[in-house]
């Protein structure tokens, strides 16, 4: 691995961050956010290690499995609740 | 081009809206913004004919020359004023 921390965007560290609190929410594992978005499975751990360069579609299809906007997905003060 | 315009995601057209839009505001070509962000003159233009699934430390550099956060960026109901 060639990948430098210090190159480690905020943009991907606000992703991580946030897939880990909805999943968190959703009581869903890497594996099963992955079956849901069509993702290989260890492709959900990579992003949350913000090892992952993640592509527009597929921060799209991750907001839509969540029932979140893309711009929420990105947001720096997530916030969400329990139903 | 086997592209085909149905798929074009929604992600996407907002993205092409809003960099067009936040062209204009600051008066950028496309060239000029490509060269503010560092990426290809060609490259700004394909984002904006949705022809690019843009990775999002890609979307990260546009958002920061452009001076607004990454949500923003990928904002639904994008408004700004002029200064």
């Amino acid at each position: 691995m060639t990948q430098l921390v210090q190159n480690t965007s905020s943009a991907r560290k606000r992703l991580a961050k946030n897939l880990r609190s909805l999943r968190a929410r959703d009581g869903l594992s890497q594996e099963a956010l992955a079956d849901l978005v069509g993702l290989h499975r260890t492709y959900v751990g990579s992003i949350e290690r913000c090892e992952r360069n993640v592509s527009l579609d597929n921060i799209e299809r991750l907001a839509q499995v969540l029932k979140l906007d893309i711009s929420e997905l990105l947001s720096g003060g997530l916030t969400f609740s329990h139903d």
